[in-house]
């Protein structure tokens, strides 16, 4: 049985929702975030890094979603959630994953995590940090719109992981000040993942 | 023929590497930061996230150091860069590498870009974040040493890819303001690797 480690509102949602679209059998575990378990010595054990999410499997513990989103979609090939079988179309899901993962999450992280950077009691920088992210993380999702999504999915006609992690970072464009529909693709997408069956349940689940 | 895009001192020196020791029939292109030449119309065309590295293959061109490392691995699987035929072993790699491009080299990338994070003109707040580097970064490096580095090799017996990315972050540590000799196992891989003939060809060819 795998489990996942996750926290409400967090990145975490793309594995989940992996696991969910796979057909695997997983339970899952919420680490509660206002109340810094993350940070617990019994999750550090888990995860060193202190983060989510994080997947126990039968042959240890896995962390950092490109990383699980691979890891998920070859574990469970039937399900046909990533070009397993085409070193190329796999690069190109593993690119767009990566982006998300060091660039639009990192822009976004600005607003909320800025102690990561600069010194936690320095406000002004925390402020001026967070003062950009409308714009930084805007710039990202304009390069996604534009550029990488191909339509009807992230990666064109198969749909992938990609979409699911799309989907979760797009989760905090209000909340990074941003206008949904200057990014019209994104915007869509987001509007067929969030009608999708599977979504609804795992959003259910998450928030229950 | 593979063509490399990349600028010394980069991360694309592990792409460099990789395929080097792939054994891969490539030629590399530079582009010159000092004159800005990732940000002109050509280079925008190839990439338009205008950074390096991006690889151009007969299928159109890769970004992200990540997707290129497991892209080269897969192409050339008969030079054994990554633990292709195991799911686990290629998710313990993923992890290490998206570790190191989104915590990793971001922390490190708030020296010299924090542009990207906070207005290029608040010059207190660029400061800020250069000031909190060496303790950013040493925290990343640490965590390497201490949990995530298995020995002889990042990911234990089999040299792999995250070695030749491990070594190329590796690089940035004095300039971070770290010292080396804190974090023992990366100072010795990184002397190991200083001393291989694939590293010390493609560092000469780097900087011919």
């Amino acid at each position: 049985m795998i489990t996942l480690y996750y926290a409400r509102g967090t990145c975490a949602l793309a594995s989940h929702l992996a696991l969910e679209y796979a057909g695997a059998a997983y339970q899952t575990v919420r680490v509660d975030f206002a109340k810094k378990e993350q940070r617990s010595p019994e999750y550090l054990r888990l995860n060193p890094k202190g983060r989510v999410p994080a997947l126990l499997t039968e042959r240890g513990v896995l962390t950092e979603t490109p990383a699980l989103l691979q890891f998920i979609s070859q574990s469970f090939p039937q399900a046909r959630l990533a070009p397993l079988d085409d070193p190329f179309g796999l690069a190109r899901a593993n690119e767009f994953n990566s982006y998300l993962c060091s660039t639009v999450h990192i822009a976004h992280a600005h607003r909320m995590r800025g102690y990561r950077w600069v010194d936690e009691n320095d406000t002004q920088a925390i402020q001026a940090m967070q003062k950009k992210v409308p714009q930084s993380v805007g710039e990202c999702f304009e390069l996604i719109d534009r550029e990488l999504f191909k339509g009807p999915w992230v990666l064109g006609e198969q749909f992938s992981v990609c979409d699911m992690y799309l989907f979760t970072l797009a989760q905090w464009m209000e909340g990074d000040g941003l206008d949904p529909s200057r990014y019209p693709k994104v915007a869509d997408h987001r509007r067929r993942m969030m009608a999708d069956p599977v979504v609804i349940k795992v959003l259910a689940a998450q928030a229950a």
